[in-house]
């Protein structure tokens, strides 16, 4: 139904708007063979294809006057963030314009009474929260790598606070994309909720780049909790570390962070960080509140952790602590390769109902030591959402296949309980044929006939959500 | 480019669909004029429009089916929860069938470690709640009616509660629904979040049944707050009130509840409930959590109240009493009528940004003064949502000329607030004028991109949403 456009492969089309935009925009359009392939090639193991040009736009005018240009001559229109992506987002299958938008970055208004905030597509979630220190807020949002909000929408990311604070989801007010013909809709407005039409935001959230270029958004801001308490906890194995999972999000517990991190995943943050903790699993907590909440928060977790044989707790309640706390989990996928040095990472998450957690881990651990692979796990657990890298010889096209079926039994195993193919990093190239596992026939049709309506002739992000599309 | 069809109308096509349906499902298929005016005409000021017979599926199959049949034909579906639509959505413009999911209640399953429940369309929240007494759950979203599941998840509703839990939009994990072609489409499994692809859960919620029947939906639960309290607090003007509010989620006091009645709400409320409160504004608000979180959170509240010269402050922590002021305050649509007997309650949302809420309302109470109508207000301030139920009598279509400009003045003044032109009303017939304002022309081209994607020959719920359709 949505096919893949070659009409930039033929070199005409191509050509001229390569042309066009070099004469319009000057160095802002880039050509350079190291540039592209940086471009396409970003922290996945999916083989670079280098988009055709790199457009470094500086408004939004720019971006429409851009896609106008490729919309004319068929040619692949490519958002980019920071190329964070897992899952090959940034790819160019089918040859076409890459459009960098770290030029964006500018922080349009920050409404401290209504705790919101717009700023451009290109800014990342770091620099947003140092823009924002003085005023006592913060956007919550962790997907670990420090994103582009503008990717971070589009592939509806989460990661670690989202357990207390939701996704993307939930904290994108509005944004302002441009359409695949260059218009530009902004698909909100700034109140907290509305009922007036089709939920445009939510459409944008989690597009990949497929419906259009998001230029700008607007977030919802929360204040720096008075109180911030955190730690560690040892479990003897996974299933009981689930199961205190599992409880504290029965119990309500309003937790703000909870991760799960394996024994062999607590090897790799022992290598890379030299933190010194034993190679059990460990589940990393935060609790956020006012003083007297997060010290009651924190015993009713601790009372739940020793009623499933896990501690001792270590506490750390300063700044500086619990900085080198969360930095080690966050360099989780950089530590992978300490367990393996010059390999590649294949990340890939699944995500499933709580109460299928521990039995979805446990079975992954039995198949990666039964599959002879090194495949460290974290996890957002308090969301049933965890992680996978295999560790993998790139060169070795056996391993590259044992990984593979792998992760086609990962996936399996996520949907036979009821879950779902991605929890935050989205399809992309990686997990196209998943999506159809996930969502059916009738589903994916639903899916295609929107993208159909709003990109007839293909050119945004070709490749990427749907199967059958691009290389 | 979606336009209504008139298929149903000729008789031919319609009469073929009635025989068919009457025969296959004998007295589940109702034609009588009482009944199908009941369907058409529900708590609006909106003339009635009633169907052309009047449906009770008992399965999706059977939703299928009929769904099938009108299409077949070109006739119109309509799907109808309880009637608590206060924009119209129910009436039959084009004529056609209505489906009423009354039969349609039954609790499929309730998955108690994940916090989640599925349930068939038609049944309502009480009902919900009373089936989920016995587990410690609850589901919060709490319109005021005692809705539907599936009429709530159509308007994307919301209501008191949302301040702390959201709405429907926020709590609806997946739904099934019957597309115009028959059919269905279930929008997500049962984890928590999810990057897999569009987001379909929140295209279907808030779509007014312009796209497809909903049958089920998978909605998120809570644990009862361990505590829970609550009281009335008046303030000597609507600013002050609006203040405190403004402050309190600021704060990041986690109310669940915060409800703002003007003065003539008051006397509405004491005209109707018997309560004997002052007619100055009041804010109604409850606090859900531990014993110690809660006291705290009252604590705080009861500090910034003071600040803006609001007290004395009634508490209301015995489950008993606390009912009795939420009903007192959920009757409220009905209270009104009390200020002016026989009239006909124009009931209208608009939802802003929280700074701009004492602004908004202070110009409107002054408009309706100005106006010379009777129309009392009440609000979710929490969220920036307020109502003004305009008391008319439908007679004099002077009067009703004056409350319509008011409505009009009333929109415009939210959407120059860049608030939305309804909360959680949705814009079925009444609205859709200021929805055109709301999104201008690239927004509601993406809206009706998608409806003509899923919804070709327009048969379902027309005449709703789209301006310039139907009625």
């Amino acid at each position: 139904m949505v096919g893949p456009k070659a009409a930039g492969q033929d070199g005409s089309g191509l050509a001229l708007v390569l042309e066009r935009l070099s004469t319009r925009f000057a160095d802002r359009l880039q050509t350079g063979k190291t540039l592209r392939e940086q471009h396409g090639h970003t922290t996945t193991y999916i083989p670079n294809q280098p988009p055709d040009g790199v457009f470094f736009p500086e408004t939004l005018e720019e971006v429409q006057e851009a896609v106008r240009l490729c919309a004319a001559f068929g040619v692949p229109v490519i958002p980019y963030g920071v190329g964070s992506s897992l899952e090959g987002h940034v790819n160019a299958p089918s040859g076409g314009i890459c459009f960098d938008m770290s030029r964006m970055k500018r922080v349009i208004a920050v409404n401290q009474e209504d705790l919101d905030c717009k700023v451009e597509a290109g800014i990342t979630r770091e620099e947003l929260n140092r823009y924002l220190r003085d005023t006592g807020l913060f956007f919550p949002i962790d997907p670990g790598a420090d994103a582009s909000l503008g990717g971070m929408a589009a592939t509806r990311a989460s990661g670690t606070n989202a357990v207390r604070y939701g996704t993307m989801r939930e904290n994108v007010l509005s944004v302002t994309a441009v359409l695949s013909d260059g218009s530009a809709v902004t698909t909100a407005r700034r109140a907290r909720k509305s009922s007036a039409g089709y939920d445009l935001t939510r459409l944008f959230v989690g597009s990949e780049g497929t419906l259009g270029v998001i230029t700008s958004l607007t977030l919802r801001l929360y204040g720096i909790p008075p109180a911030i308490s955190g730690g560690v906890c040892p479990f003897p194995d996974v299933e009981a570390a689930c199961n205190a999972v599992i409880t504290t999000i029965q119990m309500g517990i309003p937790v703000a962070r909870m991760e799960l991190v394996n024994a062999l995943g607590m090897r790799a943050i022992k290598l890379h960080s030299g933190l010194d903790y034993p190679e059990s699993p460990f589940l990393f907590v935060e609790f956020h509140g006012t003083e007297a909440g997060v010290a009651e928060q924190a015993e009713m977790f601790g009372e739940i952790a020793a009623e499933f044989s896990g501690g001792p707790f270590t506490w750390a309640t300063a700044a500086e602590e619990r900085r080198k706390l969360w930095k080690a989990r966050h360099d989780f996928f950089w530590a992978g390769f300490a367990l393996r040095p010059g390999s590649k990472g294949l990340a890939t998450d699944v995500c499933v109902p709580i109460s299928r957690l521990a039995e979805c881990i446990v079975e992954t651990e039995r198949d990666i030591a039964h599959t002879g692979l090194i495949a460290p796990i974290v996890g957002h657990v308090g969301d049933g959402n965890f992680h996978v890298t295999v560790l993998m010889d790139m060169d070795d096209p056996e391993e590259v296949a044992r990984a593979e079926a792998f992760v086609s039994r990962l996936n399996q195993r996520a949907l036979s309980m009821d879950g779902t193919c991605t929890g935050e990093h989205g399809i992309g190239q990686g997990k196209r044929r998943y999506l159809v596992e996930e969502h059916g026939q009738t589903g994916i049709g639903v899916m295609r006939a929107v993208k159909q309506a709003l990109d007839p002739a293909g050119i945004m992000n070709p490749g990427k959500i749907f199967a059958g599309e691009g290389a």
